[in-house]
């Protein structure tokens, strides 16, 4: 295996949000974004035996509307701002366009649904990771 | 496209470390990780513009070395624990073997490396992404 092998990502779920379109959807996740459903594909079920409403995960999505060729930036796409190199940014534009959305759990549904806020990835993103947020790290 | 399209990562980096082995590792990076040189591909060099020594990062890694069936485990591998999902885990072990780890930049030197700490990735792994830490998370 060389370094330039490529990983291939299988989507465990999908966002439901009324957020369609990029510019509908706040820079950050604290700025006025919604709720959500996250739908966990069937056979992922047992996956997420632990979490909990009331609990706070880490939801890593894959942007699919990214341009994944950009490497620089002006943040927030505000052309005022001098430009970035994209690792310094939250930008969605990125080599890898992985989406880190801290929210917290509302509900969980059957028959494998979890219901998070604050959501600021669009309807139909899909979902590749859950992770629980670690005390340590606040 | 639909729900069981792949998506394909590129690995933009590789994680230099004196940790060799999974059981030289601790289970999180507050435990005890040293520090690792991150290797960045010359490629993407623009892409770290902005990035300074003293910055609180994340570092997203493959964890090349995981098992993608694992749907369970006993929490921090203990048979003495049990089972729980692992997205209700930070297990290596998990359908998309994502690392999240929140690290500080030491220094940057030349062509492209980041020295960071603590970093609990075995040498040899593949980073796929960094993004600052966002002030509003903690």
């Amino acid at each position: 295996m060389n370094s330039t092998t490529p990983y291939s990502l299988r989507p465990i779920g999908r966002v439901h949000s009324q957020l369609a379109d990029r510019k509908d959807a706040p820079d950050q996740g604290s700025e006025g974004a919604p709720e959500a459903w996250i739908e966990i594909r069937e056979e992922f079920k047992p996956a997420i035996d632990g979490i909990m409403a009331g609990s706070e995960i880490i939801l890593l999505t894959w942007l699919h509307r990214s341009d994944r060729n950009t490497l620089q930036v002006h943040p927030r796409y505000n052309p005022g701002n001098p430009l970035k190199g994209v690792f310094a940014t939250r930008a969605p534009d990125r080599p890898n366009p992985i989406g880190l959305h801290r929210v917290q759990v509302l509900e969980i549904a059957e028959p494998v649904r979890l219901k998070v806020s604050p959501l600021e990835a669009l309807d139909g993103t899909p979902v590749i990771d859950i992770k629980p947020v670690l005390s340590g790290e606040h």
